[in-house]
């Protein structure tokens, strides 16, 4: 693959930057002990995500329902799973676990990579999340991005197949100077389909070790990089 | 004024954060001396600014005609002001000096001032000029903004009135956590009235030594810091 063009590099953020499964578990084994409860949060983890958001996502990028606020989706799942696994939180305690997903710990590899890649590359977030949850989430992790874009911007959400072209309008390139890094192929597709560069990096602890997830198969071959320390040397940095 | 619920602020940049008129002159100058012409560039920055910029940017603001890059505005002057001039230039070379707004030098105190705010606060230019060319000015001038906004995220022009709630709304606050900053008092009635605090930074050499720009009046008291270095030790960093 031709990266010799790319000015721009924007991130899938969720499983590609972030360890949303391990900062949930680790909020919500500290919330359990301080209220007594024991709860399978591996479970609760993946269950938020996947009812939560990733259904509604979908729902979403297709045309099948209207755009809303992550931060709404959350909340709405959250309300549902503390009823089911009877954890009584008052409002102050919900809202504040709620916003956990602002403050989701980067892989180990990430700030390293992020800080190299800077130093050539404009770098951004490409992200579903909120436009806030990303401001919070790189300020609470040193993520040390020249912009954010999310799909609030849009009011839409990826792997919407428009959402790519606004994204580069916006960012006033031209496809070949905005490369796409995701650990997810629908988003790399999309990406693809109008011309961006695309590079994959697989997390396949994303959803824990052990989980049901099933991720959609690519409709185009990616470059795989290991890690984002491999990004960073993959584009010369 | 209370600031002590700002956690975001946002800056005016053309003219409060840059010298665009000393910009202007550099380069202008130093294509004047290659190509053996001799133009008063003092002059022709401020009437490409005025002319080119400011009569447009008030009547898409008063909503009298549609949004248009910035690029295409100042661009559409360019052509024009070549003529005038008598200044020959290719295709290339005049694509490559209208980018000179994507060039802007920040003033002395700035980066300093953006350094220290960054460490406690989200900071960002809020600004009419194409999101590539703010991201542009940024890595090219070493502006750490945590993102940025572009009058073209909204396709409006500031002081549009509603301009300031679309940013406050993307950037998921409440008004008085959202600081603006400028050295035009216009935008700092904007976002004075949907109840953001406001700084007022004065850049009197804004225009050059000389110049014939009227500034409109404030409708409201704004507090006034002498630069990016006082503001900085206003909001206590």
């Amino acid at each position: 693959m031709d990266v010799s063009n790319v000015r721009i590099v924007i991130f899938d953020t969720f499983g590609t930057v972030v360890n949303w499964h391990e900062s949930v578990v680790q909020e919500g084994e500290a919330l359990g002990r301080a209220k007594g409860v024991s709860i399978d949060w591996h479970e609760f983890a993946n269950v938020w995500r996947e009812e939560g958001y990733i259904k509604v996502m979908y729902e979403v990028a297709q045309g099948l329902r209207p755009w809303e606020p992550v931060d709404v989706l959350h909340r709405r799942k959250l309300d549902e799973l503390l009823d089911v696994y009877g954890l009584k939180l008052t409002e102050e305690e919900t809202d504040h676990f709620n916003r956990l997903w602002h403050r989701l710990l980067p892989w180990p590899d990430v700030q390293e990579g992020l800080r190299r890649l800077k130093t050539k590359y404009s770098i951004g977030p490409f992200s579903n999340g909120d436009f806030r949850l990303l401001l919070n989430m790189a300020k609470g992790s040193g993520l040390p991005w020249d912009f954010i874009l999310a799909g609030q911007q849009f009011q839409k959400f990826k792997p919407d197949p428009t959402i790519y072209e606004d994204a580069v309008e916006l960012l006033g390139g031209r496809p070949e100077e905005v490369l796409m890094v995701a650990a997810h192929p629908s988003d790399l597709d999309g990406a693809h389909a109008i011309g961006c560069p695309t590079l994959y990096v697989p997390r396949p602890l994303e959803y824990g070790a052990v989980n049901n997830h099933v991720e959609p198969e690519a409709k185009y071959d990616h470059e795989t990089v290991a890690d984002f320390r491999e990004l960073a040397a993959r584009l010369g940095v």
